[in-house]
């Protein structure tokens, strides 16, 4: 693994019903999707389309690891503020460091993560060097 | 279309936190999962495995038309029954009318529904022509 | 019921994996949280917060009927635009028509809808007027 | 915290399509929906149903946190077993060894978890101390 001094990269999301829970705030796997939101946009921010990496290079990305600490919940209408930094590459793997707040107090984080995905052969679902174009791009 | 003297299957589902929402009741959008539910276990009570439906014949169902009615809410912890009756089958489509009941009041449907699927090529997602053993089976 | 001469709203939406399934596009119940996630920014954009609509006004939108036609599948990575016209009311009820587009086609729906939403006491999750103000609202 | 020698309890669970996505596995975010299932069923198994906690005693249980290794990937159609064994109790958290396999390889788990959640008020959502009942039938 090598550290990255990465930048931190925040996407905007809203909380519809469909991500809440009876218990009136957000239903603690919805967090997950909302990281992963955020790792999209910031690979589309790079110049990095999912769809044509799996098209054209074969590859996706597999969630190895995640590591949540839920804080504070979220709620009903509540506007997000999801951040990702990556701090972490080795051949296959990068790492990301992320957090969820509301849009008007990211000083206080709702949830923060701790993510690996690994670089997976479309077909196979096996283990695949990161390109290098990737890679590039993460020391961007 | 041809009609079918189809038989009614019920299948049991539990409402977990992950179907409710911040409303208190099953979030609407979950009754088409329960739907598909009921009709993938009718199917594999048929003998008809979807995944070697797809990988031996190539084929997957797609959901071409749903029309629900939404009577009265379910809730966090309901024991659920889903029922799934097919009504009538063309060369590519089949038709089915469902319903969802609590599991001990199965005279009141809480949400009701027709449901069109039609057979689609995996590869392409076009169109396919139902198989004879799938519409034998329809026919049981 | 009186029909409305409802002036069509846009939302755009992204389909992430979450949205997605093992037929490698969305998953049909996504498409009723994105017709929702519509109403919930076209309700927003006339000034209506549905939280404070809970918390001041003691009411929520529940669904009470949806019949959809899957035209053509979105897929991962898609930019969607979605739409929604009121279409006509009751005392307590609103009716829509809804439709999905991919962002650059927006003359072919991938999806079309009829919805139909009741005005609900939160407590009791029963019919209720819908306030004047938000028959007010659907009337602009 | 205080150590308990926790008995493991499985739950069966089945992969509809509702928990795939494109990349043909089932979706990161879905495990811990499956985990919860196996943690309410665990609760019910003991004779405790969160529908009473939450409307006799005024408490919901909320996930603080959730650390989750993906080993390998689950598939559409697969029948999976999930695992709970609580190994620890505060005053108001309890924490869980839980995992996921397929139901007919129990040996080789596709996702390893260990969550902690926390017994919050039903109206506030603060922390609240675990009723002795609940922390007695931790203890069987």
């Amino acid at each position: 693994m090598e550290r990255i001094e990465g930048v931190t990269f925040s996407w905007p999301t809203r909380v519809y019903y469909e991500d809440t829970d009876a218990g009136g705030v957000v239903y603690h796997a919805q967090y997950l999707k909302f990281l992963e939101r955020a790792r999209t946009e910031w690979l589309r921010a790079a110049g990095l389309e999912q769809d044509r990496l799996a098209a054209e290079h074969g590859i996706v990305f597999a969630v190895t690891q995640a590591d949540l600490r839920f804080v504070a919940p979220a709620r009903f209408n509540d506007a997000l503020c999801i951040t990702v930094r990556p701090v972490a590459h080795g051949r296959v793997r990068i790492v990301f460091e992320q957090a969820v707040y509301k849009a008007d107090a990211t000083d206080e984080p709702l949830v923060t993560a701790h993510v690996e995905v690994a670089c997976v052969s479309r077909e196979r679902f096996r283990a695949a060097a990161l390109p290098e174009f990737i890679v590039e791009t993460l020391k961007l």
